[in-house]
């Protein structure tokens, strides 16, 4: 038995002896049923009196690590006979105690899309990411100085889940462009719009609950609302945004608990619902009583035309959550987006969100708070928003050039994304398997939709590629479209008809 | 009308015009029905061509603002007649729309503590906080300093759902001395351990499903398990722990879902898990197929006595899910936890989270790397042990000179709280009346039971205030507890009886 003793130690020795000893059985080198030396002769090895071992023997058998019979001296525990001789079965099949529903595998076209972005070599028009390169790293640096010295530990600790109050104010002065007039107390800061999707469905839905959305959709709203075991109904957009007069037909047959849009760039097609339309869902919303969950990441990032007023500042009636994040300008690893509603909502989001991570990051807040206070953040997206306009309409020209007979895509006047739809004889498979040889991802359009799509998209990003490298990926895009299109043309099988189970 | 035109501007002077005539429109400044000048006097006025103010005006026709009739003119859609007149009868009731139990109004007296905490001249025995004036800022300042130069923007955008991998693998080696071998993918971050505790909760229990947690034990997973909606049976703890006798005999009639514990330096009761009990609770748990969550945020923070190995670290059969913080230690406003776990789990976790917030802040877990990486972080936690104890100790000695007779408390060799034990003559809501007018705040015990507890307790924390405030805090308390004897008695009423609503 190896035990080592440092004299020297403020530990005393029977407790060091206790602790070499119980580390040798955990581990399993002293095996079930193994003999332990008599307390003299291990006192002889190690030096040491005959009651320091005794004590040590002691701590052992209460630890219920030994046993002492007579006749057979200290005994390691068996752990294999006798009433403590527990072992189970095997490992716990966690899959199957899994929550039903709350796994859910990512969408297969999704998942070798992001594998093949991790890939140093491939160019990504895929992600939903700002311009790493814009970011403002040295303003970041004076703000957070700034911060350490004016605010101290307090930037550090814990904050109240509503969020800080200074950032709060901060981000109603900042909705004021929108045409929202909120005050502080009808403001969560959330953990990035993310959460603030998660937290609106725990909020306020039940499984079965039905939820209408546009089709297509952001595929992580999609993914909060399915994982929710909601039922979702789309309704089909088109350049002016969700079609109302569908809603309004859904709506005479449906009693939805929820409409979630994303009014203004929409993520994926990029499109605006026009004034119009904006008033007749307000108008659909307050006469069939359901709230509206208006999505606007984006809003801030027009590059041309003229901005139409959010939802929330149409709507006198505290009928529209709006949600936003700074994500798509700013720090998206901060996490910050925010919630600005009517305060008995916001109060009750509230109460979910303390038990969910009690409150988002204080510094990062302190951060924004900064940025926006200072004048740092509307000089930062004056940069970002040109720089994006020149880089959408690099992704476009090189779009004119490259493109194949049949490939169309529309014009955003803002955002961060080009919806294209793509000729009818390329399948997104095979399409998907041309542009990973070719070293470029984008999104799938598929992820996109409720049900099957009506034809195939894909949903390219212009924003986090420098421009150079817009162009080439555009370039190799083009060079998969057409190696996609010369294959020999193979009828699709689920065209043909359901294949029997054999 | 006051509609200001910009000749200078690239917006060109139609879209101007509508933009102004829609302002006072939507501004209600322009009612229902008013008739908008005739084209050719508009443009008078303005001093531009007719066909400009025709453009607005059909611009304004297609937003649906306004209508043209013949011999009319041009007016402002009616919002309060035909098709389009639609007021909803009042706002939302978001009360009852909120799903069954998704809310819950915090434990009134919980929330009258945190009021009473917010008071500047209050001293708070009641938060469970780290000492903020030891937070190493000037450390912070160049970790983030040499983050910043060495990952740039990196530091600043989204990372895997799972954690930053350098920060995973940093978590890998902070957990051995607590003789946990995990590789980094048994391992996923977490927006502080109040995530982790809802994250697990979300993927494991469904409503009704049974939970066993200790008795007291932290309020907040109380909570996170009741807007899970499950049934909690609590296990009685004495000084070494939960009396895992009960839990035998409970997990003979009950097939809970869930066995959550806090073994060392529990919260509230300061105790620690014995030995003994930790390889019982595990024999259990392996017989009956139970998996194991271990919330160990304290176990750094030992002041004397012998270290345990953590319940993972006696699971060779991957039971137990592990789940730590760093906001007991170092910066609680980053919200970062971890959870160590089999492979499986960590992916269905991971997946879960992935909706919940896409990923934990990531110039934190970069800032939390570069202090566990660069030995800040052992230099720290040795600082604030040596802290700690003397608090500790302050807390004790002065508790022994102020508490009344009848006041009893523990001596927690870790950890955050001292669990004291109230006399029988003070009912808990009297002495918190007296605590505020004497401004000390504390824990009232009552809610860190599942049950209504036998015997009045509360906890005191003695790491956030320094140790003059600590004596102060004491004697206030002290002062408190002999008014609050004092009283005249009255017996309270549920003792006597349920009276009947009438």
């Amino acid at each position: 038995m190896d035990i080592r003793i440092d004299r020297e130690s403020a530990i005393p020795v029977y407790v060091q002896i206790r602790g070499g000893i119980r580390d040798l059985i955990l581990s399993g080198r002293l095996p079930d049923g193994f003999r332990l030396p008599p307390e003299r002769q291990l006192a002889t090895a190690l030096g040491v009196n005959r009651t320091t071992v005794f004590s040590a023997y002691k701590e052992l058998k209460s630890d219920g690590l030994v046993e002492s019979h007579v006749g057979r001296g200290t005994e390691v525990v068996s752990r294999k006979a006798g009433k403590s001789a527990v072992e189970p079965a095997g490992p716990l099949p966690w899959r199957q105690l899994a929550r039903d529903g709350s796994v859910r595998e990512p969408d297969p076209l999704v998942r070798d899309v992001l594998a093949l972005t991790e890939r140093h070599d491939v160019i990504s028009l895929q992600a939903g990411l700002p311009a790493a390169e814009l970011l403002p790293l040295e303003d970041l640096r004076r703000v957070q100085e700034e911060i350490l010295v004016r605010k101290g530990p307090e930037a550090l600790l814990h904050s109240p889940t509503e969020g800080v109050t200074a950032f709060r104010e901060a981000l109603c002065r900042h909705m004021v462009p929108r045409g929202i007039r909120s005050s502080p107390d009808e403001v969560l800061v959330t953990s990035g719009s993310q959460q603030g999707l998660d937290l609106v469905a725990r909020t306020l839905l039940s499984p079965g609950d039905v939820v209408v959305v546009e089709e297509p959709s952001y595929f992580g709203a999609l993914e909060v609302f399915r994982s929710a075991r909601v039922r979702l109904l789309g309704v089909p957009t088109d350049r002016d945004g969700m079609r109302t007069d569908v809603l309004e037909a859904l709506l005479a047959r449906q009693q939805p608990r929820l409409i979630y849009t994303l009014p203004t760039f929409q993520n994926p097609s990029g499109c605006v619902l026009s004034l119009a339309r904006r008033r007749r869902l307000l108008e659909l919303a307050w006469r069939h009583q359901v709230p509206i969950l208006e999505d606007d990441p984006y809003s801030d990032l027009r590059y041309e035309g003229e901005a139409l007023p959010s939802l929330k500042a149409l709507d006198p009636y505290g009928y529209v959550i709006h949600l936003s994040s700074f994500s798509k300008v700013l720090f998206p690893g901060l996490r910050l987006g925010w919630i600005a509603a009517p305060r008995t909502l916001v109060r009750q989001l509230a109460l979910v969100k303390q038990t969910v991570d009690l409150h988002s990051g204080t510094l990062g807040q302190w951060i924004v708070e900064g940025f926006l206070s200072g004048g740092l953040f509307a000089r930062h997206l004056a940069a970002t928003r040109t720089a994006y306009r020149r880089r959408r309409d690099v992704l476009l020209s090189t779009l004119a050039e490259e493109a194949p007979p049949g490939f169309t895509w529309n014009r955003p006047q803002g955002g961060f994304y080009v919806w294209c739809r793509l000729p009818e004889d390329v399948p997104p498979t095979r399409l998907l398997a041309q542009a990973a040889a070719e070293r470029v991802a984008y999104l799938p359009g598929g992820a996109s939709f409720v049900e099957e799509p009506t034809g195939n998209s894909i949903r390219l990003n212009f924003t986090f590629a420098p421009e150079e490298q817009l162009r080439e990926g555009v370039r190799r895009l083009g060079r998969a479209l057409r190696a996609a299109q010369a294959e020999p043309q193979r009828r699709n099988r689920s065209v043909v008809g359901t294949p029997p189970i054999v």
